[in-house]
């Protein structure tokens, strides 16, 4: 793989994350990004001993001294003048199902800070990447993607701390879709609205089929779609969940 | 093409309904619904004559009796067990920007019973035989897309009469997705945000450049793409706009 | 009661539209529209004779000939140059929970009869005696209000035909919202979410107390409260309901 | 006035917040809550000098410990066992109309710290008292009210800042008045849409007349209308705009 730009996933775990890192591991070098190395360790052995190209780094999406320290670390790798096609922003910060007056303030401080402020530090991390894309006339516009849920939409009761973050990314997403769409880049807001497939669910909603989860790889396709929409016809929001889903 | 299944378009005309019947045309024989023959008489010649199969029927879409007729029609030609893997509904009653107070009672009624009752009558007509593609299980699930606009969602002054049809469009999909999800059957609903570039929009948007109209063509691949989605990730609705486009 | 002002209120029957025009009747000779003249004979009598005025007028608000014959019946009674204070609108077509390949179309057109163009025929009917309240420094700003549903904001599955036309309703009430806000009329909708305590639901929701139900009269003291409201602060949405509700 | 139940306002300045604070002032003794004495020094003083009583405390409402500390000043002042008819929750983080690049984190900090942790710490500190003055009966359904804004609906460019945390702060809302509404407390989430008539506003939108901005004293009359809603007709969300407001 030759491309010049890369791409870079926040939030790289089991589910959706290292989905949607191998999608674009094929097109682009990808940048992984999650607190914990394990998370991204051999995923990014996989990809690079399978033909592609992956650079971990460890960084706490929430802390701006950390996220600087990634986009230094992305331009020793890949030269100061990088240019990103794709960020993907796939973090969240937890989730606490509990009555509000038991909620502890740090549970809901977390989710605030990785989904606001961590949308907002790696948002203006990867855009300056994104509009150099735009320059260097990638073959796609190049997207900067989030990851939502139900709760971006709903806020149910017991659902507080999850449903504050979430809401708060996706107003960060549809501004930066309207400042930026008219400079080239394709903001975009994924609703997921189920239990993703990954092992942690494995035995989840068993009596419902084997259809009643979300394909995490699919996921990635259509981000992948996302992605190579031409700047005609940019879709800002999709939700996406399985056939069987009460919504 | 040696597909069973057949996929039908009803508002076919010179833009979004032409592409997207060209587009499915390349993997199933085609259904061009228009009230108007001028319509669809040149696109069935051209995809008969270019390896694919369509088929025109005279309909209005509005009027139950028609609908009915064209749902014998299709099944003299596909035989009477037809199973369809999409439908597609892209008809609209027109379009009068004006003072309420001035807004005959004739176009009101007509946005209404073109994109309401028209939604029902097409959806009542097409439902049944998406439900057996379902039961033969096409290679993608069967796709019931709705074309929506801006005035799905957004209803201004002056356009009474368009957003009322949209609107009740739109709860219409949303109604459908909820009941026929579960059966297997993928209803979606796009709201279409912009200029679409058409041959009677061609002087329209100039200064804004080439990419300030939404491509047709483009609609259409984004439509085929719903219809791929599997059934774990099914989408329910999608926005598309130019980047240009201030939202 | 010497107001020159009137109110009219459409969908007069045993539940909302009779405590509206109780309501409205303490400050405004009222007209009371129903299609069966059942429904506001006992309560036009009972306004009339309790120091109020009230007109009731057999009409189909569905069929333009009708609501004309009704304005005419109105100028008669209040003379031809009669201002209007209010207009409520609280007409439905009727409610059948069905799965959708079983739904007739009538039922389905009804509902956008009444609800759509039924929205429209008194809209049109009575803006322009709202906008001579508007002239005529009526002491509150003239004010147009639908009665919505939850089905105006969600559309579940089974409820097609209820919810194509309340949507349609709701499109029209932001449109005129818009439209004749700068112009001094106050139009507004209201999201009635649960079930009204009148005769007809007596036993329903029992066994979750006697406060489970909106109550009638409390909806018509919202109508009162956003009729009363500035011109500096309009509101052009409330929802409504029971503190027990699961929404 | 000898009501037992306090009303309790944060974020007291010279619009919305003394507005409010006066308004049930007539009803309640009130606390007024803002980080700036200046703020409410002499709101409080003309309150209590007018048969009123007020209290006023310096508290930093998007920090724990001041927050805590607020709480322990109004149990000295009205009793442990102290019970409140009305929570309203009126500050926010500022407002920084910037393009995204150009915005320094804590600003966007700022925005969430008060609008979203400011809530939430603000819902944890009243709800209990709330809660107690549904035991002890209040004349009205004890309320919590939050003040939003345009920026809680739609996330314009430019408005990041300010629009994440006014959607976390409405995701919080609705969330309490899933979980309080069945518990007997009234939870409301206002949106404010348009420039409130204020000293620091005078020379604002001029050339719109006089009607052309919020009346803060209006603002205060519809928060207390919300308050006096019976348990059987909540309204959750109100919008607030001049008439001619374009929206």
């Amino acid at each position: 793989m030759t491309s010049k730009f890369i791409a870079i996933v926040a939030g790289v775990g089991p589910g959706t994350g290292a989905s949607v890192a191998r999608k674009f591991a094929k097109a682009y070098p990808v940048v992984l990004l999650a607190r914990n190395p394990e998370n991204f360790e051999s995923l990014a052995k996989e990809i690079n001993s399978s033909g592609g190209k992956a650079l971990g780094i460890s960084t706490d999406i929430s802390d701006s001294g950390s996220v600087k320290n990634a986009v230094e670390a992305i331009k020793k790798e890949f030269g100061s003048d990088v240019a990103a096609a794709a960020a993907i922003f796939n973090a969240s910060g937890g989730f606490l199902r509990k009555p509000f007056l038991e909620l502890p303030e740090d549970v809901f401080s977390k989710s605030l800070d990785v989904s606001a402020k961590g949308g907002f530090l790696f948002s203006q991390a990867t855009l300056p990447l994104l509009l150099k894309g735009v320059e260097q006339k990638s073959e796609h516009p190049p997207a900067l993607i989030f990851t939502g849920a139900t709760a971006s939409v709903k806020s149910n009761a017991f659902m507080a701390s999850f449903a504050t973050g979430k809401w708060a990314l996706r107003a960060l997403s549809q501004s930066l879709a309207r400042e930026y769409g008219p400079q080239g880049v394709h903001v975009s807001h994924a609703i997921i609205d189920g239990v993703i497939d990954i092992p942690r669910t494995k035995e989840w909603l068993k009596d419902l089929g084997p259809e009643a989860k979300l394909s995490a790889d699919g996921i990635a396709n259509d981000y992948w779609w996302l992605h190579t929409q031409p700047k005609t016809n940019f879709t800002w929001e999709i939700d996406l969940r399985p056939a069987v889903e009460k919504w």
